[in-house]
């Protein structure tokens, strides 16, 4: 089965909003094994819309359309959707009560829009909406699959995990291949140099697919093997995985899509141990990242943004006259923070960061994208350089993402070396 | 002049990268009057991105592409694109160069592949990378643009600025009309609400175009009019925009792209105000946002991410029995960080956040979204309740836009009332 994503919105098109709702479907698809051919954004006109279904149905098996069924004058998707599949628009009363249920329980007014949200495709069966007051729709027909969504994120999720992705298993029948994909997710290493540290890839792979994503998180390494047997793709995954490991293994801090925090947070439960931050640069950017996993209270103490000089020596003890003598900059003012936030929460570890990020608070000896990170625990406090980029949002991700790798290396016992 | 934007990249398709590309191009493009008419996404395949570039050149004027130019086996764009204008790869000693410093730079090996990254297509102006080894390519033929850039964003951001946008700005030649684009970003109130507020849109509009644009962070107003001069595009976009702020305007933070932090930034700083955070759920997110700013040293002092009772009580001097009493996440507590953040920092401002972000944590009186935000200066310490939903990243984001909010009302002396 191939689908074919349809993102309907001007403001996607001149880049007000991330198309997030493409990568979601997407990601969901290719989880139960639906190939994703073709993605494409459209702008909120009707011979626009019309002709991208035109031509999406002519090619695939599925459609999906995000965008354009809110309530406001500016959704025209619904009506597309009517003229294209010469269908007429009738009341749904479930739609109805659902609308104002949901509008009541949060104490808002039902008003004309609302009322005429209700109104849904004859030929549709109607894909009902718990977080929001546009239902979705699903339309099959000539033995293909429309499907239209909300464009608002959540309530799309909802959607797709409640009814779109059960009811498409169901229509997905006994396949005669299994494609299996993996990500390998490296940090502090970079591209080329992988590339070379890999190898000759056709040996490697025997017919796999690898394929190198780059960004300012570390490179992600996508493998993709498509075989007879779901038995022989899990076996081919786990020859090339190995593979992989043992020329690059300690750079790979995740098998899965993974983020390094979840990995970070996830040992850091398992072995029991608690950590509390000090970030200057990074102004609670990793500290953001570690609470962002549901349930991060039980390792993650607190955090201290130590932002100005006085902070730094009076909430973590950073001794004024190495202050002086070295800088805020500086790996005795990282060693320094990382024992002070340890010292006052009592934690397993201390992690400290701080550095220029730019564009401003680079000196003769001390440029923009130098870091220093600091790690501690009750027996040895150590800190690392780091020279990062000039962009500033681009150093606070690449000095967290290496501060949480610190972590990481110092939980597994794996040198902090390069 | 009608653009489309393909990028390419399987890793986009199923949901692993986000598009980030083609919404820098949109955006970009858009502000000098190129009209971008359709993006699309399409796999690392031949004949996929053959096709592709064939159906965009037939409609469009310009062809923007991104993606598959890196040094790896699974970039094939540069083959492609030799094949489709049936030109040939020819060394450039240009790009050598350029390779050859950036790795010498950056300390590392010139290797194989990226001596390959000096062949470009015949036919092509080469568009140089600063930041990186792969060479951009800017084609002409047949009163169209072919423009080719890789898909590592910042280098692809350098090359848009030092050579795509000023070359196609010579291209555009006196257009007959003039299209203004505004944004007016509201917060704290709902779309259909919003929607109700402005009334009549035929009359408010005369003639222009209004597009609402939900999200966690609130319900963006796209305003969009095309006239013959600028002047007359100027002055009917003012005439709106003047109607839509009499009738919503104190939820209206902005009246351009910039998001909330940046203009709570830019009123402490005109107000020379200082801002000390203590957070508790959300974790560092709000101190992050207002440390993405550049020269944020001058008002952001410092910040607490105050996640256990003991960080509370030990830094903030929250009071313990206030705990007991009442709970960590109540009015009382919220008033007491903010209180107290301000008294150990020495700011104008303090600011503090507690609550409820789920999935767990929730008890019967105090559900997943109970929020509390305190403000305090030296006169005046307040707090307020919110209810937010069920999401923990979007409570953590919803719950940061809303204590913003209340700096910014804060400081213009506008209620907090909704």
């Amino acid at each position: 089965m191939n689908a074919h994503i349809v993102t309907i919105g001007d403001e996607i098109l001149i880049g007000q909003t991330l198309n997030t709702n493409a990568a979601y479907i997407g990601e969901q698809l290719t989880k139960i094994q639906i190939d994703v051919k073709k993605s494409s954004v459209v702008a909120d006109s009707e011979e626009a819309i019309m002709k991208e279904f035109k031509s999406c149905l002519s090619v695939n098996d599925i459609v999906f359309v995000t965008g354009g069924l809110g309530p406001t004058h500016d959704d025209i998707t619904r009506t597309c959707i009517v003229k294209f599949f010469h269908t007429q628009l009738i009341k749904n009363k479930e739609v109805f009560d659902d609308v104002v249920s949901f509008l009541s329980k949060h104490g808002r007014q039902i008003t004309k829009v609302n009322e005429d949200q209700a109104l849904v495709p004859k030929i549709a069966d109607v894909i009902r909406n718990e977080l929001g007051t546009a239902p979705g729709i699903w339309i099959e027909k000539d033995n293909k699959i429309f499907v239209a969504m909300p464009g608002v994120p959540f309530e799309m999720h909802k959607m797709m995990q409640s009814f779109v992705i059960p009811r498409l298993k169901e229509k997905l029948v006994n396949l005669d291949y299994s494609i299996k994909i993996s990500t390998l997710q490296t940090t502090g290493i970079g591209e080329s140099v992988l590339f070379e540290k890999l190898g000759d890839l056709t040996e490697l792979l025997n017919g796999g697919k690898l394929a190198f994503l780059p960004s300012q998180f570390g490179v992600k390494l996508r493998i993709t093997v498509r075989e007879k047997t779901e038995e022989m793709a899990n076996n081919k995954m786990s020859e090339i995985v190995q593979s992989i490991r043992s020329k690059a293994g300690r750079y790979i801090f995740s098998n899965e899509d993974e983020p390094l925090e979840e990995v970070v947070a996830r040992l850091l439960k398992e072995r029991g141990q608690t950590i509390a931050i000090a970030e200057s640069c990074t102004g609670g950017y990793i500290s953001n990242l570690l609470t962002n996993i549901s349930g991060s209270s039980s390792y993650y103490e607190r955090g201290i943004i130590s932002y100005s000089n006085a902070s730094k020596v009076e909430l973590l003890k950073v001794n004024e006259d190495t202050i002086s003598q070295y800088g805020a900059v500086s790996i005795e003012v990282a060693r320094q923070m990382a024992e002070g936030v340890k010292s006052i929460s009592g934690t397993d570890i201390g992690l400290s960061v701080t550095g220029i990020m730019g564009p401003t608070g680079a000196s003769d000896n001390k440029p923009i994208g130098l870091v220093y990170i600091g790690i501690c625990d009750d027996k040895v406090c150590t800190a690392k350089k780091f020279n990062f980029g000039d962009d500033r949002i681009r150093n606070k991700q690449r000095a967290s993402q290496a501060a949480l790798e610190m972590v990481r290396r110092y939980i597994l016992g794996i040198s902090f070396d390069e």
